[in-house]
């Protein structure tokens, strides 16, 4: 939880914004281990096919987590604008979507569609940590749930970075194979730039500023227990159960 | 997830039952590093706060996650007994329950009521997996949340070895702050036959009883993800954002 520090008024919208890119640029999870060894090129073949398998589990959170909040929102015009992410993610017209070329990004690195949905090696901790983000959107008021989604912020970065690494550290994974990236490393800032707008009106007193702040600390311990669970399985190399074979 | 396999009829009761105990001895956090290390003395006191910390944050979802299951049960023979958990851990009468003997193991460890009720050492991860288990049984339905009590028919076992080893290998920790530990020792195993009775005569199906073990692989994997979060906080050094202080 953020500090509660006594304030008299809020911050002005600038310095607020300003608090929730720091919180951000702090603790996303670019600056994970995990991430760190993906962006130096040290993450052998299994390593990444376990994080395409696990992140799947998030994508295909996502389009639901949206309807939930759109299922909790009364405002038209903002429902208007919000229901353009389920249609991004699953896919409208000859749009594929984003889950789509998730699954093109598996199948670019050697790990087949049924076994993604399957989600055969979705790891536990993987799963709590992205239904925490699920249940928190459906059980929050609306604008709550669009300042959870305020990590987008920091994402194009590390689109980006994947774009510019994963191409000479990686060359086994076909370019095409990286069009989720190629979508997100401009989409994803358009709309957070939406939710931002949303945020900065809506979180107007101090106490509602401190809450945006808890939500998005929130969202990033999401985000960075994801990256922890992985770490332990596939680094360390304790998965669940992983010295089951000694049990007596 | 419990591997499906085809078959034509429910295994008999006995040998649903002695499928149901083979996962919890093979799987139960008695094998976690984190718990072998307490168990051989190798924790120290900061390792040994941190778990009863950690460990707070389910003692003090539980009572509720029985009210959410009440609330799903329109069997009031049912109900009748399944409150009796409710009061076990808030207290009745004399008995202060539960949650008051953990308070006391917590004090008797150094650490102070308002620390513990802020609950500011509980690790993301671990909130992620408690809460988890809380909505499963809020969204499910009541026979399923009693499945998913089954893990208690291994918690006598590992009380006892509490019982057995802190007394040697933490004697700085007060005797009577281990009494959570006494209630749990009997009183587990007592209400784990009330579960097991209801899971055992429910789950009749041979889909149902692989439900079944599927639900207790999601409780064991919510305790087995407990205490990854803290093995890799605690024992590895690595809590969130340990390497916040590196980010330019």
């Amino acid at each position: 939880m953020a500090t509660m520090h006594p304030v008299t008024e809020a911050d002005s919208q600038q310095h607020f914004e300003a608090r929730l890119h720091d919180l951000g640029r702090r603790r996303y999870h670019i600056h994970h281990p995990f991430h760190r060894l993906m962006a130096s090129g040290d993450l052998d073949a299994e390593q990444i096919r376990n994080w395409v398998a696990n992140r799947f589990y998030y994508q295909i959170s996502i389009p639901r987590k949206d309807a939930a909040l759109l299922a909790n929102c009364p405002d038209r015009d903002t429902r208007r604008v919000w229901i353009q992410r389920i249609l991004d993610q699953d896919g409208s017209g000859d749009d594929g979507g984003g889950i789509e070329a998730w699954l093109r990004l598996g199948e670019a690195c050697g790990l087949g569609r049924e076994e993604l949905r399957a989600q055969r090696r979705v790891l536990p901790g993987v799963r709590f940590a992205v239904d925490a983000y699920s249940h928190f959107v459906r059980d929050s008021e609306w604008h709550e749930g669009i300042c959870a989604s305020l990590t987008e912020l920091f994402a194009p970065a590390i689109h980006r970075q994947r774009l510019e690494n994963w191409p000479r550290d990686y060359p086994w994974i076909e370019s095409a194979g990286l069009d989720y990236f190629r979508r997100r490393a401009s989409q994803a800032g358009r709309e957070a730039e939406q939710g931002l707008a949303v945020t900065l009106e809506w979180f107007n007193t101090p106490e509602r500023q401190e809450r945006a702040l808890q939500i998005l600390q929130f969202k990033l311990d999401v985000l960075w227990s994801m990256l922890d669970a992985m770490y332990l399985a596939y680094v360390l190399d304790m998965p669940p159960y992983f010295n089951e074979a000694q049990v007596p």
